[in-house]
């Protein structure tokens, strides 16, 4: 029933601050599209652009996608990992890069028309501020309003799905919060804009994630795609999911299917030191199980708690599925 | 020019979990009132339904602030001190509750106009949940809509302004942050109904002050009220301002400044173990002197530094205000 | 195997800052004493020194509890619920109270005596500071090593176990964390002064509180006792075990069976909201399951996977504790 | 007085995750040993072995120095920005693996006796852990406790000073915080063990910074070194001294003095997109403004505020540096 996709980068190499050239190999394209079509339950795959999809090589996935039997459920636009991005992207206090963020926009859309893929998945990391007196918070967020309409007015058929994070690479992202995010959606006034949670920057938000869910479900229908991974809360360690939170994510995956989200739902991982592919395939089972334990009369039973609002039947009931047929 | 308030509760006695009979002496009412006048710059006090005002005692408390030449800045109706809201107040799953609550809020409104009260500040510190799989994200929160909307209907001539918590005394507040309690006042279409910054909610909610503001000012016009205090961040500590933060709040008088802010600059602390009028006070200088600090040139200086965007030198000029004339 | 005790005064009312009366009734003892017996599993109890046990009353609790076959696991002198003690017990600046503070570990360690009780757990909760420029950091921790070491001296046949906490009543508590908390044990150069870990104040200092337990182990045999309760990480929200966090909990019970630590496993919650017996009943249903998992041929692949280290296989084995049987 | 040092990287290039290749251009060696000394105070530079020092250039680079009059103030061996690194370096599960690091360890020790360096700043990055049921917490303290005391032994001239830090590039440092830290400096026994306090790193890591100070001083005069940097508190951002934190650096330097610190205060940041010497001259500048505001009457003036402890006279204390000579 669920859709399950990966960020198929997620497969490559990983680096950081410290150790720039990367924990493990580079490993090719074409390997990490057979890996991603080979996890269980795996049906599609997010693309970054430049990186992993570009005017050039357009076809070429497509056919590779196509013979794995995957689908290209979003493209990331690359707003962060060049120079030119430094000081921001749809932000950038330079015109000429404020534009060109936009340019690259487009030109992701026109690959995603090209390839049937429906959404852009756009987060423009690089847009935000690191130091007092140096945003211009009305200025700049208006720019990113301005930005994603005219980019969902150019491509109809495309879904724009911002994606919020509360820092890292800045101090502070503009879209930093599920709130603020779909305020800046609902500014567009576009149907075809909407927001993306990933589950990490939710948690280091300080989120409840299903919470979240729900807000942006409920507000305005503007939940449109979600990344999962897992973290500490501090921090965006991009982890397995599950290898740290178990029944918030339980939590999430009831309120996801309560408020009708029919979208992918997509790992976004760091492995950096552990291999890619496990790494993915440990987060689908997870989600899988947490799928499995919603089945039957599950949803009627939650329904029930909530609305009795009784904390203490309600973590006996989480007790009976996580230690059940003992 | 900024009109500073404290609520009156803060020059009385204080306690918590541990120490429920408080850490000081009660002090009587009319002597917190003297007290309040009594410190340089305070022109107005904040009173608690209940606690400081009742439809008994109204005549007589409007009366000892005239003579103390004192304003009822905001009333902020009790929905968190009696057991009757301890599973909430508007967001109570017994309609009975609920409909105290809204009762609750119209006899603050009716004691507001007497007392020539401009605006209710609604703080319904019992709203939220605690647990997983107790709450019901949707029908609270619109629940919470419903409610502000027929109080600001009945009461077109007060502003009901929402203030957002992310926890305490529940785990997670309802009204939680600064965009999420933007969507709310919004949702209700009411152009009385606005949103309350308390600095301390916002730090221990993630959020910059200044940027909160930012939001909250120029996605609707909706920042009603400023509510004054400081803590370590994690933690809503209701601390003296300043005796933490310095360079944020002073970007956040900045930014109060610049959105054109006018209404009252409002102390609410909880000096558990400090002299109250004293604690009062030196926020109320704390705030003075970052408002002399932001007189003059200084204005038009961090517009240029903000223009610029240049870290090193807002820093150089953060640095200039706090060392000058060395 | 594992023995279970709870703090009485867990199954009494509870109150906050907001709503000092408290959220429900008060309970009488011999009911408190009663219902904790009822609790499957539960052999043991803690008492606050002056809340549950006095000079006067001691001889009448020990024969309650010799009634309901309940040991006397550990006595908490009350160091912060008086006003005496607000400005601190052990650190107070004025020498007349730091000698009370003595005294009352003293009485305490008397009374446990003739309880036949072995361990007085000692949470200072005053003992810290709120503001810079308010604390002798190194005066302050000195004079609880003086206070702690003449109490151990006094009593060699008692344990005098230390519990740290990061903040709250204080937004900086003298014992703030295992680490230097194990420190100021050690420097008292007593073999009975040991260290106490609350899962709740560990996790909301930023600790694993699996590795923290094992630091205090194994830098000197120093884990004395275990308080258990969950949280969000940011407070101590002493909520039901288990109701938030799994998978750090099952961490925790492994280790504390490979240290060999064979103290009591505490309850320590406040059930604001929740019916008391059922919230400590529920947190012991959740350790027992936990002791389940960990049976068998499961702390032998734990301590396979540890020495792999393969964060993959880690994950997967956690899964196939939660998902089984499917 | 105060002998001022920065880390000479810190001039050059940066990177992260996201922009591996840097925001900036790199910066030849001699340029920035030339931009250091320029920078007003600067009297030594930290080095990185590998990236800044090797065997083949230590004597031109000592030329270097001695030719601009600063002083190798430290060396930190390489142990985070190699793959060999990247499952730990003294914790690693392989055992050559570790054999490698305290060879580094001990080629930085030669190199220092080389440069007249009095100390080696041990940041061994990678050591930790990322997941649960990954890490021996016993045994891999207890390597590091094992390699430290070796090197420390080898060198006895040469101080080894353990830098702490609670995350990042793993979830969970071997080495996370002060006190936990002393006590492996302890564990070794060595008189030429100590510890460095980043700021920022201590900040993140939630403690107070002039308490870290003063229990690391105080337990054993192990405080043998300094980094400065500021940051949001939930991470390790490395921005200018003074552009977040004003008055927990102020009661920092207060410490310092009074415990007679008599090390270097060395600058470690990461400019990310500023300019480096900017920056670096930016700290300088502000910890020299902190170090002003302590002179004359007010080591003497703050003692009186702690002795006393009343809250409200201390904010205004400072209240008086903050806003003097209005």
């Amino acid at each position: 029933m669920i859709k399950y996709s990966i960020i198929l980068g997620n497969l490559g190499n990983t680096c950081d601050r410290f150790l720039s050239t990367g924990y493990k190999a580079p490993v090719p394209k074409a390997e990490m599209i057979r890996q991603a079509a080979a996890i269980p339950g795996v049906k599609g795959v997010e693309l970054v652009g430049t990186w992993d999809v570009t005017r050039e090589n357009m076809d070429e996935v497509g056919e590779l996608l196509d013979k794995h039997g995957l689908s290209c459920v979003s493209i990331i636009p690359d707003h962060f990992s060049q120079k030119r991005w430094g000081k921001g992207a749809f932000t950038a206090k330079d015109p000429a890069i404020r534009a060109q963020a936009l340019d690259e926009t487009m030109a992701a859309a026109e690959m995603a028309r090209k390839l049937k893929c429906p959404l852009i998945n756009l987060w423009p990391g690089q847009d935000g501020y690191d130091y007092v007196f140096q945003s211009d918070f009305r200025q700049e967020r208006r720019w990113t309003v301005e930005a994603v309409k005219a980019a969902a007015k150019a491509y109809p058929d495309i879904k724009f799905s911002l994606e919020y994070k509360p820092k890292e690479p800045r101090t502070h992202s503009t879209w930093a919060r599920g709130a603020d995010t779909l305020l800046v959606a609902k500014e567009t006034g576009m149907p075809n804009v909407g927001v993306t949670i990933d589950t990490g920057h939710s948690l280091s938000g300080g989120e409840n994630m299903a919470e979240a869910a729900v807000i942006i479900s409920d507000f305005g229908r503007k939940l449109f795609h979600m990344h999962f991974n897992d973290n500490y809360r501090t921090w965006d360690d991009d982890m397995i999911v599950g290898s740290v939170h178990f029944v918030e994510f339980l939590e999430l995956m009831f309120w996801l299917k309560e408020v009708g989200y029919d979208g992918w739902y997509s790992m976004d991982q760091y492995p950096y030191r552990e291999d890619g592919q496990g790494a993915l395939r440990g987060s689908v089972e997870f989600l899988m199980g947490l799928e499995a334990m919603l089945e039957g009369s599950a949803m009627g039973e939650i329904r029930a708690l909530i609305a009795e609002g009784d904390a203490v039947k309600s973590a006996a009931w989480v007790r009976s599925k996580l230690f059940r047929k003992k």
